[in-house]
């Protein structure tokens, strides 16, 4: 596998636009948190224990792609990396902003197409992600529980019979699964606004977080929701559950998809036309309005209105207009403004070739 | 001459962006006030009077035509046309709104070019006008004064040897003429804004004007700069006169053009741009917004940032989305969120045709 290749191309496997309830749902994301037995959380281990587990893991690593040759994993070592390129990692959601924070003795083990990885010595040892495009909850989980099955057999995983899976925080411990789904709402924001939005998800009992995870603003409509509980339910039911709660966000989603079509025609094609005027021809972007514009383009899209743009072109350029990835093609530091213009350019090449 | 045709098609001569100056001034017009000896101004006249008076106007365009074969003149009776007509011929620049007020036992004779035409019994009873494009107050003094004195032959002007002709409205004794320029002043108006552009053109004893005359605001950039005086000075001296200022003022914008194309160039390419890319897609356009985009647009083509727009497809813009000729081409009233349709999709396809 090529580094470079992978921080150059905005495409990974979630982005291409496929799978099922394509039209909301951008991805899938199915992640487990494992420690080993034998090792002290991460936080509390020191250069050399951190790079004993990672040695462990490249061992286990190797294993693994000798049962499965059609799809080979590599140990990408963080602090063998330039810190752009790190940068550029977390912006296509390979890894988490806290696992480059200390990149000493820490690691991502990447599957070759990047729908499959796992960070070592992040908050636990290992976390595995499954990052799979549209709503594929099951599918996502079968093959993380795979993965660590694989693991698990080179890897004293630290178990408890009465807690399930023990984890640096106590909120993960039990399944140590989280899953999450990336759905695109514009018209339900529309509709009702994003305060009645997120809070009606909220008392679903689950996490509503924007497109960087915890902390970040759902810019360009685009919402992570995820399971709170880890503990006393099995993997089966909060896959199912998550799933049953995203079927029922899709539906009314696609209801205010519907009614906007039908009640103000002229005012939703204008809209969305315009952000595509304005994205195919600005020369300068700031990635706030890039990715508010997209939105609208996106959803143009997903309705049939715009019907030469693929959906993996528009998916793409959420990563592409990211201001590392950027500043990877330049080459070179970009001041904001210099920014601003690459990603115009980007996106106007992106709006020529697919108009 | 066709009424249908003249009412459906946007181009004018004027609007063809030829002439001298045409990346800066749009069109040139000289206007003379004319006025029978043997009858009181039209304000004074009864019916039977204002339909004598056309009768003999008539006669003397009949004269005219005899002459002049290749250009034909043909006298239109405002009584005679629906309403919306005669507001498109406003649209057009072809008659004022004054003479459209009271439509009975008024008219215009237009040559079939529609860049020379004569107002009868507006406030005046002859208003004579010749529109052209670019800066060609030479010329359009030139032809107005050709016709002028064909007229003449025919018709007894009011003339006295110490005051010239003789007018309604004592601001227009003398020489009876009225020369204007429309400009184009973008580049102005974002160095300095428009109270100081303003001032600075009042200062220089000229009368500063929006697009349709008195009152009107200066959308789109569009400035018409007309001689304020009459009386005292020579027709040829008027006429040097604006047009000395006209090119200075030509001059201060190509000079602030260069300043924008040097000191933000990407920022100028970005306005242009997004300009481009909304008047391109959006399906709703108000006028005031269309004008205001069609300004950043024309100055991308005359500029040479855009270079598939003709100038005069542009020109036309101006005219065929204005509300009453939308109307006319919808043959029907329209409610103004029809209208703003309509306007969005007649520019959309004029910006597909030239893309």
């Amino acid at each position: 596998m090529d580094l470079d290749r992978i921080l150059t191309r905005a495409a990974s496997g979630w982005t291409d636009g496929s799978g099922p309830q394509a039209d909301i749902v951008v991805s899938t994301r199915v992640r487990l948190a494992r420690n080993l037995a034998s090792k002290p959380f991460p936080h509390r281990m020191d250069g050399s224990s951190l790079e004993h587990l990672l040695a462990e893991v490249e061992t286990a690593v190797e294993h693994l792609n000798e049962r499965e040759k059609w799809s080979p994993f590599q140990l990408l070592r963080l602090e063998d990396m330039h810190d752009l390129d790190r940068r550029v990692l977390v912006e296509k959601h390979l890894v988490s902003l806290n696992l480059i924070a200390e990149p000493v003795g820490r690691a991502v083990v990447l599957r070759d197409d990047e729908m499959v990885s796992v960070m070592v010595n992040e908050e636990d040892h290992l976390r595995l992600q499954c990052l799979f495009p549209g709503l594929q909850l099951e599918e996502a989980w079968v093959a993380a529980s795979g993965l660590d099955d694989c693991l698990e057999e080179q890897l004293g995983y630290a178990f408890s019979e009465s807690r399930g899976y023990l984890t640096c925080c106590p909120t993960n411990t039990g399944t140590g699964l989280r899953a999450s789904v990336m759905l695109h709402l514009p018209a339900l924001i529309m509709a009702q606004g994003a305060g009645r939005v997120l809070s009606a998800i909220n008392k679903l009992g689950l996490v509503v977080r924007g497109l960087y995870g915890e902390g970040t603003q759902a810019a360009g409509n685009l919402f992570q929701i995820s399971n709170q509980v880890t503990l006393g339910h099995s993997e089966e039911d909060v896959i199912r559950n998550l799933h049953g709660i995203a079927r029922q966000v899709v539906d009314q989603e696609a209801r205010a998809r519907r009614a906007l079509m039908k009640e103000a025609p002229l005012q939703l094609e204008d809209r969305i036309g315009r952000a595509y005027g304005i994205l195919s021809h600005a020369r300068v972007l700031s990635g706030d309005e890039a990715l508010k514009l997209w939105s609208d383009v996106r959803l143009g899209v997903d309705l049939g209105l715009l019907t030469d743009m693929p959906r993996a072109a528009l998916n793409e350029l959420i990563v592409s207009s990211c201001p590392c990835f950027l500043q990877r093609q330049a080459g070179r530091e970009l001041a904001s403004a210099e920014c601003d213009a690459l990603r115009a350019e980007i996106i106007r090449k992106t709006f020529t070739k697919n108009g």
